[in-house]
């Protein structure tokens, strides 16, 4: 079956829901899955359309003009329409701890994750290895010593030369540059390995400890310019004791960071998130 | 705002999504809630939409007939058309075990459940007096020397002299006759003290002790005729170790079932939820 | 079974746990439980032991003095001893919210927590009705338009009044001072309806709804001078997606504050919590 | 730190905790850990302890003849004395699917599991690589085709040529012979991808779908004679709704099989599971 997915928001307003999928039906389209979300407090309208289009009296490449006739009907009507190939480009950025990056790469080859690994791009070599198992390119881009912004500038340039439509942030353990951030803004995800908003920033783990709190988490979400700030696509926990030291919150913490990625990456893979303002409707 | 909630189904084919949402457009309807599901498995449709009929053009009286003309458009559609009013009218049938009718008074007492409950009927009277705390109409049928059939033929009588919609099981302990199931047909809800189909049948945490399990659960089911294999609707459960004895997964268990069973009959007054075979689909 | 039930701790020494038991065997006490934590960062030891006083050739009267002798051998050791009998005297503070008051006056009655439920103690008289139906004196000291001081001193009069070893917060909506914070140190338990560090103070489901997180949760903590910031006797979360509105994140809130709260009532009440420095053991 | 670690059991009888810890203090050891339970419904006690023999009196080699000599004292005392080193030897042994042998590869090399992982056994060869990039020894017997005795006598060679202590079953997808699992009693480990004993036997993801349950599970238990029948060691669930095709079920359920067979091995690895009957008792 071939697809066509459909994610758009807009002010909300009468009849969208009619006019979008009668413009569907018209074009011999056949709608398999439809979600919406109107946001009765700030009077927001959020839909998620997928429809096969192996019968569709217009190609791939009429499509996004014709919907975008619909879409000025609408006041506000912000759009994306995307197909199910080719797939999105996906580089991992990772540091030294390999959980998060062996769990992706094993998801990915699993088939988990529709998209295509272009790169694992490190700071460190450790990783090179596992890369190579699972036959991904690996670049290391070493920090330690080195000017951080040309670091970055090198990063950005390797990341657009592979055409990165999508950066996730493996435990790296650096914060990203402001122009990194816009130049992927709502296309970046990192993992946080505490319960956002709790234990903003450095080493959650013994922050909760401290705090002596009886569950840990782990938080998915997009980048912005504000550390740990972003719109949250995904959560999880698992319980703790007074048992636990440190090293059993990381151990335990290391099964929920890589649930909680895996999952928000497939997500947003499958065209199931929508940024407003700074939360996610998640489809 | 005044609404209403249609509940459909029926086998998939193209443009249903299309010709319903046009139905509430041209009728001046604003759609407020749209979730659809298609099972390619066995190509079916099913479809929940909320939408606000202040300003509609046609009246309550009228909805029913026109949405009748919508349906004959498509093979085989099934559907159920409802407004925020009148309120169901719901029974809850208990023995002794107080935890799940408390709850359940309780949820309703601070509105969390869209219905008149209009009686409480149980074989034990030590219940009287919760019921009149909240100020619900108690009835006790005694079963125990009674002849079973008379017992549930009187039973059947206060349901239908109270108009009674929905009947709710809170841990009650006896077998309903068929008659009686034939008469609320998908409209009795039980709550099962297990993890379905683990333990079908009496003393389910006597039977999880001895297979040394290491978590139960509970499970809400519309009640058919075979004992414990109605289509679930919700399930949940909690973690035990081998410190805990027959009374303690008791006590777990109870928290377990009121919400599992509070959540259930939520989901089946608010129109969320639909059989298909022996399944639910739960919107 | 009569049991007697020691919490204590110390700094980690050779030999304690050999000693305590050592203790209990030569008088004929047979243990029936036994837990211990080594906290090897804080080089500190806890231990809780529960042991069958009805062979003891030591009477009620004399293990105290007996056990003290033992406990002498241990640099800094702390204990408590206590019988099944007499229960635990307890009041519940509460306001207007009804639902986990009912809850414990519901458990209590159920028999899942050991104590005599001896006072209601709430701002409002909405409450009054609910306590009555559990058979459980209710006293309302109104708070607004009073001078919160002298209110307070009324409160404490009451709770002195009645003997009340343990206070517990069912959602009572106000500050409490430091003298009735002093007066019933490691004695006060309160319910957060969120899943502390996160959202302290006021609204915390507001404040999560504007967060955009994907869970919410509950803190039952023992209060101290600074608010929300006690230590941690049990959390509890729940699932929340794009789609819940406040109402629905304070309607899931509300099943996970009375499960947390219940919770650790019961495990205060069993003897099962050590408070350490800003942390609790829980056995 | 050099610890010991005793695992015991025997009928209840008073003074076995005095004895037992008398016997570490005596001889200069440290109790790190004790954890013990009194099973009070079939009256057996249950013994976990672990001290620091840093400083022993006895060395390791005069440890086992010594505990033997403490356990006479108690009547049907049976109990298994272990050190830090040398590790357990352990197999994995898979067949096609690679996510739960890479999960255990992966905790391996991470410091999750004290083990030596010895050898990866499988039914076909596609795991090879894996377990090469991992560089653990791969063997191959293949079953098709093949005389299934004859297999099974070289895969128990294979196990005693390595001195293997411990077999995970990681999604195997064969039933072992009557010899096979005489021969490791209560030393293998299967993941079965159900919450037992719910959906015993073949493809149960297609048996909860076909159910309609609301969660699915997994459980690892100790293989036995009678199929999925053995002791369990630990049980977790996912939540899936009408949405989840079989694919999704499988997909959502290979998160619980990791994380469930990963924590089994560890805590059979920590010496922290005794079986009891057809129940197990985990520290």
């Amino acid at each position: 079956m071939e697809t066509a997915t459909l994610l758009c928001s807009c002010d909300d307003q009468p009849g969208i829901v009619a006019a979008l999928t009668h413009f569907v039906a018209e074009y011999r389209g056949n709608i398999i899955d439809l979600d919406q979300h109107t946001d009765s407090r700030e009077k927001k309208f959020f839909m998620r359309l997928v429809w096969d289009i192996g019968d569709s009296a217009l190609s791939r490449d009429e499509l996004p003009s014709a919907m975008g006739m619909v879409a000025k009907k609408f006041v506000g009507m912000k759009w994306r329409l995307s197909f199910d190939s080719p797939l999105s480009r996906v580089a991992v950025m990772a540091s030294k701890a390999p959980h998060c990056l062996a769990d992706l790469l094993l998801r990915h080859q699993m088939g988990e994750l529709p998209c295509e690994m272009a790169l694992v791009l490190a700071n460190h070599g450790n990783l090179a290895d596992l890369s190579r198992h699972f036959k991904i390119p690996f670049h290391c881009v070493p920090m330690d010593g080195m000017d951080g912004e040309r670091a970055e500038a090198q990063q950005m340039r390797l990341l657009r030369e592979n055409r990165i439509e999508l950066v996730v942030l493996a435990r790296y353990m650096r914060i990203l540059g402001p122009d990194f951030v816009a130049g992927w803004e709502g296309r970046i995800i990192n993992i946080h390995h505490s319960f956002l908003p709790a234990f903003v920033g450095a080493r959650p783990y013994h922050q909760a400890l401290a705090r002596g709190v009886k569950i840990i988490g782990a938080t998915a979400h997009y980048v912005t310019a504000d550390l740990d700030q972003g719109p949250i696509i995904a959560q999880d926990i698992a319980p703790v004791s007074h048992r636990d030291e440190v090293e059993d919150l990381i151990r335990k913490g290391r099964d929920v960071e890589r649930k909680v990625l895996g999952t928000a990456v497939r997500l947003h893979l499958e065209r199931r998130v929508i940024v407003s303002g700074n939360r996610t409707i998640v489809f």
